[in-house]
């Protein structure tokens, strides 16, 4: 790593692709300086963008690709037409040239993990790849993984995500020594939930020096706080994230609709305004936006597709914080662990 | 059934036992007066909070049991020394015996559903048992489907929860074609979803006359209400549920934290009182108590363990309903539909 944090864009995805995205880098620039940035999509589009904003000009490049990935095709499908040619594509290979420490993007998350297990790999002993998601608590902020990388997982996958998710929080919560649930549901004797005891297990007998194993959490403890690491497998993962969203989206609805309805009420919202307006940034998705790919060798950060400028600097700050404090270096460190090879020997099923 | 609806309570069951159970009784009885009940469980105990009520103690008999089964308890523990007499065990036999027409428990869920299970056993044609609950939407409410009966799904098993959440939609939302929809997650081309796109098939291929088949809907798609009826496995299903209840419970102190700030905010919230009452009934987790076992022999209802009598008198309410509607025949009208031999056929591994 140089020391400016070289961040490639993929200006082309999400809903709103260069507008945002260029807009979303203007206002990361102005919070880290030691940003460089290379815009990667049609230059036609891009550059006009970029010339507006002569900080930003100074401090980017642009890399001219033809194809655009579009957000709703399959994986296989945009790996056909937009290797070697797409913004995405070429947006994670100057990560894998070491051209850049790390790659935004607000495309298609499916294509986007596709292009980078392709081009950068996953690291030594990682079989798949998972995404993590900062997750606001009472407490603070919690790490969750798998938020949709992979379905399903054995023991030793979840043992895996235990630790990329350990590596993760004490680098973006700066928590020296995180603690560490397994998402598990109530029913106990439940065919199919041998893995996560199992991993639980593990867990519990090769406890981390930098890692306290609290044990089985269940989904309304990932609201609570009740550990800064939340363990799953990806599908029940990503259901939980996005009911969380959409419940969020729901209350916020209820509370306008009763904050609206009378009279007393409009006063009240009046008198209490600065108490919404700091409610309502509480609740902003914007604030943690960015979800970050672990188990790769490289470092590659997907926004939401439909997020604005706000919410795109947002993922490129979490990229920048993840480059400075090095995560892939300490998640590289914290899966050759002593102990890594008997633990995969007892981790039953290999994946 | 009888004309009355003969309500068998474990009156044992959840974190309050007795003290719960008998006035949420007394709450139930005074909104559906056509209702008898049989309190099961320590007589000691019981009997004197039935004799500070006496239309209560009119309307209800009461059977004692030697044993309660423990919260914590593992299924297989607690059938080990709870059958043929804990007060759990006594109030679903009852149901068997048509000694009553639901059984309401707020005890501890994997022994209610192994005892229940063991006692009713399955409807022909189901191997495994689900459990709905009724979740509140932006639209009004729908069926989610499992949320923790059993773990992982096939296409055939998750059909058969299409058809059972249907039926119970039906029933408890009075929707004539309700619309069904998979839970899914974004991302496409995963391994471990061919279940859910199986199942998405045969839905679609054979759309019945009694459901609408709407696809796939994500995580934020349930608190939207963009199916009357969800369905999922129970290990992800679970999870939802929990996480949703999280975040309602977050949300919620969130706002009390903003409300109680300021003097502004404290002014505010004087008047925008009702307001806020209306919000905080909407939001309230006793409104809805109560999840339905669907796929036995015999109706049972599992109330939250931390309810209070307001919420135990829902649960008793959405057992009155279901019974009062003949939800179980409706479900086993739905489940022999012509067409079920091809689809099973069809439907791959069998569970």
């Amino acid at each position: 790593m140089s020391q400016m944090v070289r961040i490639a864009v993929d200006a082309m995805g999400g809903d709103h692709g260069p507008a945002v995205a260029v807009a979303g880098a203007e206002l990361a620039l102005a919070r880290h300086p030691h940003s460089q940035f290379a815009f990667f999509g049609d230059s036609a589009a891009i550059a006009p963008l970029v010339a507006q904003r002569p900080a930003l000009q100074s401090a980017s490049r642009l890399v001219h690709a033809e194809i655009s990935v579009r957000m709703e095709d399959k994986p296989s499908r945009a790996l056909r037409y937009g290797r070697r040619k797409s913004s995405m594509w070429l947006a994670i290979e100057a990560v894998k040239n070491n051209d850049a420490d790390v790659v935004v993007s607000a495309g298609n998350t499916g294509a986007l993990m596709a292009m980078s297990k392709f081009e950068l790999k996953t690291l030594a002993g990682i079989e798949r790849p998972a995404i993590a998601a900062l997750w606001p608590t009472l407490r603070g902020e919690s790490v969750v993984l798998d938020v949709g990388a992979s379905i399903g997982a054995d023991a030793e996958h979840l043992v895996d995500l235990a630790a990329m998710g350990t590596a993760t929080a004490r680098i973006l919560l700066g928590i020296a020594r995180p603690t560490v649930g397994l998402l598990n549901i109530g029913v106990e004797e439940v065919k199919g939930l041998e893995p996560v005891r199992e991993a639980g297990r593990i867990l519990r007998e090769r406890m981390q020096q930098d890692m306290e194993y609290i044990g089985f959490v269940e989904g309304d403890d990932i609201g609570a706080g009740k550990a800064d690491v939340i363990v799953t497998e990806g599908f029940a993962g990503n259901i939980a994230l996005k009911t969380a969203e959409g419940t969020a989206r729901q209350i916020g609805e209820y509370l306008r609709d009763a904050m609206t309805r009378s009279l007393g009420a409009r006063i009240g919202y009046l008198f209490a305004r600065p108490a919404f307006r700091q409610l309502r940034e509480r609740l902003d998705p914007r604030r943690l936006n960015g979800g970050v790919f672990l188990g790769l060798n490289g470092i590659v950060i997907k926004s939401h597709g439909g997020t604005d400028a706000e919410g795109f600097a947002a993922a490129i700050a979490l990229g920048y914080s993840v480059v400075r404090d090095e995560l892939l270096a300490k998640i590289t460190a914290a899966l050759v662990r002593p102990g890594r090879e008997p633990l995969r020997a007892l981790g039953g099923a290999a994946s």
